[in-house]
């Protein structure tokens, strides 16, 4: 039951395990990659597509953290909760690693919900996010928990 | 045995368990969130410092992405492994949020060596960085797996 684009504000009471969210795409390119290596990951292998041919990853690759901001824009599009997607931590791997030219989306499900103890009003909800390609190759496993609120009533 | 501004070229053979690595500061301000938020993490408590009064965060927070790019520069940086920072994947944990006016450092700390089986010439090295700000708060706590090399003879 994939739901796509949806608008609808989500609370706690919306969500159960199982659930599955598509996002929207986002298309990559050099320039994109290079610019967020340059601020925040600066190693020939994200900012140079020359050097980055003797390198590792044997030609220009994403940082793993700019696969991970544009997966979270992508979240923020496609899991509509009312308070915001308010992560308190995750795990991440990256099965293989992002180029230029891959156009992103990230298929989300929900693995479980655990009710807050101390704060009825509340739950820490984990998801796993993959970050998928046009090929359909998984470049990122995101796992999260999430801070997610009933509806006020 | 911290090492500060170290600008050696590490290879496997230099590393220990209980190695620390300390890193230099990155001054955060309002404007660096608004603009990394509204590209990444378009949600109002990250870009609107009124309508963040409202919100979970009682005012604006940085995007725990945000942070964590910004400990990525930080960590390339301060560890300066020979053939760079290569992360197969982590965990990471936001304790409290990051706020404009932190002035985030980051502390490493070896945790473990695990030799590859299949290629005798590289090993995943397990690392703990705790993302500080100027009142020695942890902002972010970050295990991550690393991709290291031996040098070669």
């Amino acid at each position: 039951m994939p739901l796509e684009g949806n608008k609808a504000q989500l609370y706690l009471d919306d969500l159960a395990v199982g659930q599955e969210y598509l996002s929207g795409e986002h298309p990559l390119d050099a320039g994109q990659i290079i610019a967020f290596a340059r601020e925040f990951d600066p190693q020939p292998f994200h900012t140079d597509p020359e050097a980055a041919k003797e390198t590792f990853f044997q030609g220009l690759a994403a940082s793993g953290w700019h696969t991970m901001a544009i997966t979270m824009k992508l979240l923020v599009a496609s899991i509509p909760l009312a308070q915001g997607v308010i992560g308190a931590g995750g795990s991440v791997s990256w099965p293989r690693p992002t180029r230029p030219g891959d156009v992103l989306r990230v298929k989300s499900t929900i693995l479980g919900i655990t009710p807050s103890r101390s704060r009825p009003e509340r739950a820490s909800v984990e998801t796993r996010s993959l970050t998928l390609n046009q090929a359909d190759e998984v470049l990122q496993d995101f796992t999260a928990r999430l801070v997610v609120f009933k509806k006020r009533s």
